[in-house]
């Protein structure tokens, strides 16, 4: 998706490893105050005073986790960024500062490294968090991505996944499962476009599907927004491996059940018409599609009418006793065990 | 090197991902009193209190960092945290966290990851610290290996690549070009074996240098060392990309020049041997060798008295004017501009 029908290509080895860092983070500036010395040093060197520093680690793999076919590089590289500060959000904390480690195979010039490179700009100034450190290198195949996200939050504000108890409501942002039927659009038209590439594709019925698959963001307004409505969360969770194994994660480790309305799930319009189209069952798709960068996390019970009709939250459950199981509560009123079938990437 | 003739070899893909992720894990103990909470949430949890946090990723891949024909996978699993971990010395830090993210090809069994994770086991016990986080994937082709590490240092402590001054000693710690020469013997044995694989080798006259190569440690004794002598050096750097491209990097960052002695070069004895065999010039291996991971740091000239004869670090040379520029002094008393031609990751 480099459109330039006439691209430079600068060999990347021409620069050297040092020369293509420089080159490639020159653009990062600093804007955290606990950054103390950013890039170009063995090690950044931040300071939290009293707060606690939170850290989080993401690896993303060509051919695993995204096809450059249909993924121009600036989105990778924004949508990289956002993964990792998903995480930080989900502590309910605030990213501040990432590391990014980059491997190329040589078939990648210069120019591509640089589109990739501005994605990870745009999210830094979006995010505002500091790139303080990282590695180039090559690989074998393909490109991959480490990043590792770092933030910050007062020991009150954080959240874990362990806290929830029984009868706590279960509440989820946004809406979910728009990004996964944003990669079956675009893996379609790939396979239209195999077939002729002359053929132009009339995207204009799933803009908000593929602009949940390719330009996702973390949720780092919900930390404000809970704070502004007086809501701590007994628990929360990043669900991007999909709602269904991050609501059994979040059961296990608080060590209690669940049950997952099946009508209460938030689905966008444009989803519902687009599995339609596809003959895939919605509600499938929503509780195990991942790559939805929202949160969950579940409140008291007394907070509801803190965030009832909030159109930034849904309330999609509840949850019980351990003993009583982790559901989903068809429409039907028939009660389904819930099982883990998020995204695998270690599957063959 | 995996010697069992009749090895299990259980699919990664049994597991799924989260299973993997907790098997390999389960032996990480928690000992830093900064973790707050480790592996098992969106992000972990650190508390520094009014210590600052440095910070240091690097990334390794098969075939163009590591060889698994001559690397053990424990080994190859120690040397990526002692790699991170030298970067944490080289900022006068201590080392208390790590992250490690994994991508692997599906021709890696699980007793494959188990010995890559012992060895990493084993460094964070060594090297006491924390791994607190991670992430686990496919990749396409081959191993490769992100590892993020976490430090903590008092900020009058903290010692940075920029703070060389004109007249002060240059000092190394160890000895310098054993562990490229290691990798020269391992390269040897390995056509060897490719020729006449029941060739059995007789590597006595080697072990140091391959030790160098396989089994490196990170020098986090010199800042206890240098705390008990009073000695705060001016600045430092970590030289496993080679002597000649870390001075330069000093020089550059402080804006000085400097004068280095091959004479004063510290070369084991072994290593010295083994460059007359393959017919190396040692001093040529010792400036741009690489993976020793060796400390390079400057002191001020007053702190001469304090260092000399100690047989923990060698004084090699000394910082000069910036306009003098950067050069090696020969055994002849002739001076030779010093050139970076340490490894280069990004070269075809």
């Amino acid at each position: 998706m480099i459109e330039d029908k006439n691209p430079q290509r600068t060999s990347i080895s021409q620069l050297g490893e040092f020369g293509l860092i420089d080159h490639l983070t020159k653009n990062f500036a600093i804007t955290q105050a606990s950054t103390l010395k950013g890039i170009g040093d063995d090690a950044a060197v931040l300071d939290f005073k009293d707060k606690k520093v939170v850290v989080s680690t993401d690896m993303l793999v060509e051919g695993v986790h995204f096809d450059l076919a249909y993924m121009p590089l600036k989105h990778l590289g924004y949508k990289a960024v956002v993964s990792n500060v998903s995480d930080i959000c989900a502590m309910n904390a605030k990213a501040t500062q990432i590391t990014v480690s980059i491997a190329v195979s040589n078939r990648f010039p210069l120019e591509a490294l640089e589109e990739l490179f501005e994605g990870i700009t745009l999210a830094a100034n979006e995010y505002k968090v500091d790139v303080v450190g990282g590695d180039t290198t090559s690989s074998q195949k393909g490109l991959i991505i480490s990043i590792t996200a770092i933030g910050e939050a007062d020991e009150a504000e954080l959240t874990y996944r362990n806290g929830a108890k029984s009868n706590d409501l279960l509440v989820v942002t946004g809406d979910i499962g728009a990004a996964y039927m944003g990669l079956q659009v675009l893996e379609r038209e790939k396979q239209v476009f195999l077939v002729n590439p002359n053929s132009q594709p009339d995207l204009d019925a799933y803009t908000y599907l593929i602009e949940r698959q390719l330009k996702p963001e973390a949720r780092k307004d919900v930390r404000t927004l809970l704070h502004a409505l007086e809501i701590k969360p007994t628990s929360m969770i990043d669900i991007s491996d999909g709602l269904s194994s991050e609501i059994i994660h979040l059961c296990k480790q608080s060590k209690v059940g669940c049950n997952l309305y099946e009508d209460k799930l938030p689905l966008d319009p444009q989803f519902i018409n687009v599995c339609e189209e596809f003959d895939i069952d919605s509600t499938t798709v929503a509780i195990n599609g991942g790559e939805d960068y929202e949160l969950l996390f579940t409140i008291k019970m007394e907070d509801f009418d803190k965030i009832k009709g909030n159109p930034n939250f849904s309330i999609i459950g509840h949850m019980t006793q351990e003993s009583e199981g982790i559901h989903l509560v068809t429409r039907a009123n028939t009660k389904i065990a819930l099982k883990a079938r998020g995204w695998n990437p270690i599957a063959e």
